[in-house]
């Protein structure tokens, strides 16, 4: 551990286990509201996905993450005004955190029966070492 | 609990202290994001501070929340292209995150030591109805 | 014209009408990537509008705003976890841009027979002083 | 032209090269409120550049654009703390707006003598077909 994280961890006054759970939560908080609203159409849709995700990437404690823009909701491109904002039902996130020896796994996705995007934790985990 | 959260709780595979970290975490993520790069100056910043805590008010599990924005670091301003972009480093916030019986208190401000906006948990309690 | 105004003009080549709508066009892209995604619920639904318009006041030419978010597409609240994202179709702006002596009136709302939220010039005139 | 452009079109009460200058602005301030914030390091710095002009590129109008995130303004990355987010000084856009036969190059860029990033117009020019 560096002296900067050491010296950071001591403002957090919980377990390591909530601390992961907590840096998953900021991460996907961050996904949604910097990227919401952003032109996406058929044509930027693979380079808007990699964009988020090397931008996830970049912040701290982050192990894995894998970004989803649904191609089923972008219409047909029609015309010169055609094309749409990215909206959070749009989106499929899952992230791997890992603070020390703990792994959460979280998840953004559009939820069918509760009509919204729901943010989530899916799994956490200790990881053995063998 | 309404149907509707029971519904969202079953997608959690965590304990309710990690989930009220979770949820804390997506909160700040939230504020940071949305809210960097609004243009602020003396004028505006009272109304800014108050837009952004109702609107973190309505978001789930809330409880509380205070949202400061450092006047210090907003120039006299002089003439008409004069005005700044909100930063992280001049937003603090204080937020309370209820889960149940649990309550989490999380913190983003500016820490001179680190020379960056840190997001922290400042405490996690059950509360103990008398 | 203070001295800084004249040094930013000297990048401009166009005239100063074009200028006022190349302002306004840089007002009306703020307002709508600056806070969609913001969460909105009646209960913060005025806040918001006053914030935006502040925020916008603040920018350099602009002589008045008005914002209006449409309460017709704000649910009721039912739950803990029902609230709602702003949407370009739920903001309708009007503003008023001055540079020099020339007036331009800009507008985004939502458009029913194009459905989407157009951003177009009303008016561009000359202020004539009596 | 197609019908629904013709529609858009009679909300404007300019001419085609104030049209094109609106235009203009509209962009450069979605590009600034849009991905100001997003974090950014030497590992994500080329994807988002492409992932902000391929978003430009789908918006209306747009004919060409050239995004530069200036390299010397990231940090060496030292620990798992240390990124940074994207702020308007580091971003650069030259871009191509075609209206009609009116073409609009506008550039947004950090001006030292300005020390803000400024949005200018360059040049509005009609393309005069051979």
């Amino acid at each position: 551990m560096s002296r900067r994280e050491e010296m950071a961890s001591k403002y957090f006054h919980c377990n390591i286990r909530e601390r992961a759970a907590f840096e998953a939560g900021i991460k996907l908080g961050t996904i949604y509201h910097q990227f919401v609203g952003t032109p996406v159409a058929s044509s930027n849709v693979a380079s808007l996905e990699k964009a988020i995700e090397e931008g996830v990437m970049v912040q701290p404690f982050v192990e894995d993450v894998k970004v989803n823009i649904d191609r089923t909701q972008l219409r047909e491109k029609k015309n010169e005004f055609d094309y749409q904002s990215l909206t959070g039902s749009m989106i499929s996130v899952e992230l791997t955190i890992r603070v020390g020896e703990v792994l959460t796994i979280a998840v953004m996705r559009y939820i069918e029966e509760l009509n919204y995007p729901l943010m989530y934790i899916k799994e956490i985990r200790e990881q053995v070492e063998e």
